[in-house]
């Protein structure tokens, strides 16, 4: 029986490492971030990822925070790769920690351009995200195959902080049996309108779910017509996901955190449903 | 400092767990999923679990081949169920192992269902899926600002072996400037065809990643045009993720495994790229 680290490349110093925590349990973190976690002397973290995870860090770990602080602004893009690239230069092992994958609206391809530009190596260490593993939390399958063969993932802001204009909604609406926006909450009432618009169906079902995976995981069931309203009644906040889609009707069989608590679930979760 | 089993949920005996293992290398394999493999009876695998992730397995476990093998058929979906179902009502802590996500077009939701109605507990461990982390070990964000702010994921062929016909290749190609294809290689023809058809550009950039985060990953970078004549002349061969978009120039700047080899990256693998 091999063991869990030994197969895994060490973590040199003078090199930064870019991990997605995953979407928060800390059983979801990979072995090689748990390995970078072990090894590392500063770790740069995002508001995203949880104290669970930071609680494996040892003693002698320098913990810096990347995110939103009490209103403030979060450091700009910049600031962030420049502490990368000066801590690096210190020789230090630099484990840059981002909640989900770094890859997935998370811009760590921008922060490893920049250590490229400074000539500090890297390793990206891919962790799950938050539209797969946060819904599979909520009992929700990302595909289902008689439900779709294709899966779109969206950002509900761009950079400058608005719907971004370059998603062509319409299409990607057709295009798409099931839809999960990330960051969506802002703009929830506007993409909502586009996705109507689309000529998705008012009555469709949408799943909000925030802190997925953590202990405060919340799951909001409504349709595309009551949502605002359900939302407003709600008490989910961001971060949250949004699925929209016939998915969401599959966790009635495939809630298994609420049967833990209790739930029946339901072996035919689609029946009755047009396929 | 917490140790990383610590804080997770035992497996108990009657139990499924099913599990993502990621898409091979056995660092992306999640705590969950290294803590089922230590406390399994019994492991029931795909073929893409790779055998560094069973390497992780005690000599007291048994491990039951569910993929296809020496050109027979897999067994049946049904069959796998059934097989689940009378392990876990042996009382045994029964592993059901999948490779990338159980939930992405892994049929995961089809077992838990047969789970649900034969009364058999189960939990679900997300994994990491080839389409976002292997990509990222072939250099390739999901994601990047410049490139896309939606992703679209789609599989290559359905349940009867064909291009699903319910996919609309037209719209999906309009609405996703990053379109990922999953078990994409029997019908590349085709799928390369209607993305044509729907307006995609002949010269596109386009990469196969097969075997992706093992050793033998191999990546081949081509176009829509080119791509039927330079795979006929790679190595490439299934399983095989398709990327088709502009994050397959990012390769340029974010392949890191090729840079540990001595590749020299650009710090702007978009420069001379109209946004």
């Amino acid at each position: 029986m091999k063991r869990f680290f030994e197969p895994l490349a060490a973590f040199e110093p003078g090199w930064v490492w870019l991990v997605g925590a995953g979407p928060g349990d800390p059983g979801l973190l990979s072995l090689y971030g748990a390995h970078a976690i072990q090894q590392a002397d500063v770790i740069v973290y995002d508001a995203l990822v949880t104290e669970d995870i930071l609680g494996f860090a040892g003693p002698g770990v320098e913990l810096r925070y990347a995110g939103k602080r009490g209103g403030k602004p979060s450091p700009s893009q910049r600031d962030i790769s420049e502490t990368l690239v000066e801590l690096a230069r210190e020789d230090k092992r630099v484990l840059r920690l981002k909640g989900g994958d770094p890859f997935v609206f998370g811009r760590g391809g921008e922060e490893a351009l920049a250590l490229v530009e400074a000539g500090v190596p890297f390793r990206v260490v891919p962790g799950i995200t938050a539209g797969i593993g946060g819904l599979a939390y909520a009992g929700i399958a990302a595909t289902h195959r008689d439900i779709n063969h294709a899966i779109a993932f969206v950002t509900g802001h761009d950079a400058s902080g608005a719907v971004p204009d370059t998603v062509d909604w319409a299409a990607l609406s057709k295009g798409s049996p099931v839809l999960v926006v990330y960051m969506a909450m802002k703009h929830w009432p506007t993409i909502r309108e586009r996705l109507i618009a689309a000529g998705r169906p008012a009555g469709e079902p949408v799943a909000f779910v925030c802190e997925a995976t953590t202990a405060g995981q919340q799951v909001l069931e409504t349709t595309l017509a009551a949502s605002l309203e359900d939302l407003a009644e709600s008490a989910i906040k961001p971060p949250a996901i949004v699925v929209v889609g016939g998915s969401v009707r599959l966790r009635a069989g495939l809630d298994w955190l609420g049967a833990m608590a209790g739930r029946t679930l339901t072996a035919d979760p689609l029946a009755g449903v047009k396929r």
